[in-house]
């Protein structure tokens, strides 16, 4: 089975940017860590700080790629994005509103989610857990 | 005369998203069918995911390609895009703020429309009509 | 096929109004050159200053005199009235909602409309174009 | 003893509009069960679509015909007429809010009314019998 | 047939909580007119200040006592509580919104109600009254 | 001279309504009393509980009468007539806008007025002597 | 009879300030001319840049000057002031709004007025005149 | 080690409410599912409808039973209980909170959520999946 | 003279919870003090955290034990139980809503009470001599 | 010790003003009562209209004439004042919110204090005894 | 060239109030480093706790004193002063809003500006360094 | 020193659109002018419509680039994109929010900057001269 990731704007300085908060690992080792748990399944992943390539990726991932359910981490987007909101819904392949930190505890314009109405699930708040939970949320839907 | 219409994100997936509320078509036919009923004016197309390539868009096809007036479907950028607004208010060519379904009937994260504030006039709920009737107001005007 | 027109408050005034906005036409020239344009079509037209006249209108030619579609500038009512809107709602031959201006780009408090949720799609902006683009997307819509 | 019933806009298409919500019966057949089952008292009828013609409506009844309590159905005008607020306010018969739909179960622009604040008490969601128990209300309260 | 009543919190001092409001009978004496004037019917009476003994008290009369419908008239919780609601919503049973005084008529938050968008219908202001007439409504739904 | 004088809903009813707030007399008295104050000017009256009658009344004083100013007291359509706000807009002759009692202290939905944004000045709190003032105003603006 | 007058911040700016809104004439000479017009009434005048100073002014001009009515314009602390609100309703002599400009036709920050709730009465819009305006309501109050 | 599980009002009727979106089994088998896959931990199983009841789980799990970690799924409570939020924050241990639903696509009312702000995650939308990454969570957190 | 105390959500725990803010110091301790201080009154004391045994507490020290003053610190139902204003509302003996912590200075959702508007006064931020400035406070008012 | 007492606004014509709801004696009668009652401690008083004077006497207070608390009974500034509540922040001796009458039962705009967010603590709705209690709190903190 | 400073209120205890977030220097010090910076230009200072003397100063630098630009700090005012506002408004010389801290970056009541609105610029954040900036941005425009 | 500057949407415009507000240099003249009074600086520059290439520019100027300090203006994304404030958070350089107009007096949707919140400081209303203003900023904060 084949399980999309896509993480959007500053997902890429992680590891670097405030790892008290995001910890310290970079992403490359988080997906590290779950091709050797899930070793059945593929991964697939993309990452960009460009709303309209995420749009791009959700659309390739669902309709051309074959994933059966598509981890989303959309960052700063997740608080703006209608035009991602109309990605994920446009879409028939589960989607999963993915967080590293409890968005809810963090500033009030981070309170509102335009992924969560589109999504199958939200998982925030467990570090690099939060992406092995979406895995497992996928593979048990199945 | 040459006209503009750009389409915004997820535009690209017409005829394949929720056929029963955009209709079956892909744009292409719609556009073959405009340029077959028009065969005196020459269309200018343009599609994107990406917000930014929109106000690039807007800016060349007024500022270079000499566009007489250009139909915009900003999709989901229609009701966040301070960016794009401002690219509008930039350029002397008239835009239309174009949309397939009826906005107003639905979501209401969707009823703010800051493309409506800064374009020459609304047409929307007329599916794919839509863009037909934003030619005759177009070529009207002139 | 008959066409129903329905004018609300102040439209009466149609050129004198304040013509560098509306235009210099009363409305009855803009009827005649509908007439002439569209010969196989009948126009049925009324306007009232009172919202009741209005919500009576919109019953009388959709259910009485069989219009195939409505075209409704409400004016100033289409920001208050629930009535008009339950009108719209409870017959089932299409309305559309139609304004001269660009009623986006004028104040606040015009920028909620309650006709738009009820009718079929809108055309705002245009000037006296406006009214017939709607015949179009009537016509075209049978 | 004389009861007054007042309904408002589009109340006239009862029976023809949206029979799933609203039933099937006209209101005088309504009236006329009414008429049977409270043979001691009298009913004054008036039906209008015109917001002014229900403050007269609600000023004849209690002021000159007078009526020992009114039900009052004000459709769409429940939610945005302080002038039919008022009238209520100026007269001393008590009014009654009645509604056939529970209408807190819609719309979000029909949860605020300007009638209850005005009105004796409000009875909504039992369909034509929301007349009657608004009768029964009258008569006991007497 | 088996009717539920369900009081909310502070309704257990009625007749001694101000009384020129809520009228100076005790719900006992409300109780025994019912039963007095329904004697076909049985009258199931519940009554606490607790918000989760009324959930319980609508799932008991609903899924186990076999009640026909419940009046329920939740007094302070009935502006703040999504729970109870959720307890309407869960069961099938007809549950009625009942309130002695013109709830509309009071202090501002008590305007939304939580209740009336869970419930079959909504009578108010008619004081003792009010429960009669929502074992009118009940027993004439049948 | 020529002034007009419109009176909205339940006017009708001065001196009948309310009268510790509204006073005692009827409309009719202070219009003699106006007459015999200034009687080089003409008063045109008129009161209506309909909107769409203001309208009327606020064109035909301004364009066929030829008053040279208008006092409106709007009653209740005061906080919802975007419609009579558009009249008074459409016409240069001013108008005034005229409250017996001062809005500002009364409910909250009395606190926005659509007239005063389009109207030459307001008075509001002077009872009878509201209108007077109004008069004095017209006249020494000429 | 003793007049009070207050004006507060800017006004002192009076026929400096943007003529073609606020007049040409200094309040110097509105003073004079009110002077001239009501021989028989004497006038108290204050005008203050400081707020407090005007709370002053209002229970000086009531409590120990023993004016029959104040005359308050309270500038740009019309908005903010709740201080000025209530010194004005711990007097009980009558307190007047007065605004040379129309208020509510200006920035949505001006359309709220804490004054106007604890005033007898409001006269706005008539420049120069509504101070004679609001001395005949005072005069004719009496 | 022992995890702690507390579901709040009307979970108890799992299996019985709504099955399309609740599915079809009650919470035993739920949990029985949980104990045989995770055969080395200990569940401490809570429900009850009455919000105070949750508290005092919160606080006898967290602080007398020693659980290791707390799955919350606070039912209507989430949106509303201030003293639940204050009961998370006043124990050390870590509180997850859980929904069966995606809470974020359902009513306006379910979008704010109190727990949210106090949990150390939040999991939602995946059914009784939902509990089980609960547990993953709180196992892979140790 | 006999002074209830009630102590709301979460009040069990002071002294273990978050001892920084709250104080070392379990409620017996304060108590104690207080009875120390004030022999020659009686302390009727009584916490719980389910919100209906307060309203029940409420009920019962004012109509049942004959409190001459009541304190109450409702904790986290302070900012949502109408419940429990209804409760301090329908009786006559004064309740004073005390706080341990200053409410004013915390979280948003914090700042509204719906204590204090029923309430004969307030005392917050004092820690536990909050309560001994309450009992000081009924005492006076004798 | 010495303690600060400031009032603010309109609190000079205490015993004039109101007196059902402030009662009847000047300030100087309840400051002897406290001279009296605390005769080791000396007390500072300032009373002003004008809010910069008031954060002068804060300023003052604390840090030239070393009060060891300061009673602050902002009056109307309480509600409006980002000035005061920042002199407040800015010294450190601690300075308690005081009010004669129950705030938060009057008006809405009195609902929200700038005060108590940069107060220690608050005392309101005792009448005088409210200064009192704040000078309890100051000594008791000592 | 003679440029004007205005401070508002708290600013005169710079150096002594919180030197970590607003540094360690009196004003004095930052006024002889910009008189030896800029020695061709005079700098007229004035700073006061008063709203109105604040005026004052705008009005007497830019009518009386010929300033040729203002630097206006008006602390806690900056966010309610509508009568700041008005009188910057009312001179012709331009203001700049200055701040010493990130005014955007603190509590949410400091996010609107009134003076904003009303100053040709802002400078906010950068410490005493605000100023100089403030003065290279009036000399640099002249 | 090397000082990054990065421009937003629309500002490739510059000198093009509306000059009469953002004047009539191209930023090439602007930024060469900068280069001429700072020679012992470095200059990277960077203007980008795509929100997320702004993010990349951000990142690459502060990780890679080694600039000591960042000029942005955001343009439309000041309004909108929590994505570029999460950047600007993201890295440790010092980043200033610049703008040729004066924001806060345009549109009511250019209030909110979520640039702001994050950045060291803001200078907007000067024309080019903003960016001269910013240079000067962070060389002094060297």
């Amino acid at each position: 089975m084949k399980i999309g990731i896509i993480n959007g704007p500053n997902l890429n300085l992680l590891g670097l940017r405030e790892p008290t908060i995001y910890g310290q690992e970079g992403f490359e080792t988080i997906l590290k860590a779950l091709e050797a748990r899930y070793p059945t399944h593929t991964f697939v992943y993309f990452q960009s700080n460009i709303e309209g390539e995420l749009i791009n990726a959700v659309q390739d991932m669902a309709l051309r790629q074959g994933c059966a359910g598509i981890l989303l981490n959309a960052g700063g987007y997740t608080h703006t994005s209608v035009a991602l909101h109309d990605a994920i819904k446009a879409v028939s392949v589960p989607v999963l509103e993915i967080h590293l930190s409890q968005v809810a505890a963090r500033e009030e314009f981070r309170h509102t989610s335009l992924m969560g109405v589109a999504c199958r699930g939200t998982i925030s708040g467990f570090g690099k857990d939060s992406y092995r939970l979406g895995v497992e949320a996928v593979v048990s839907s199945l």
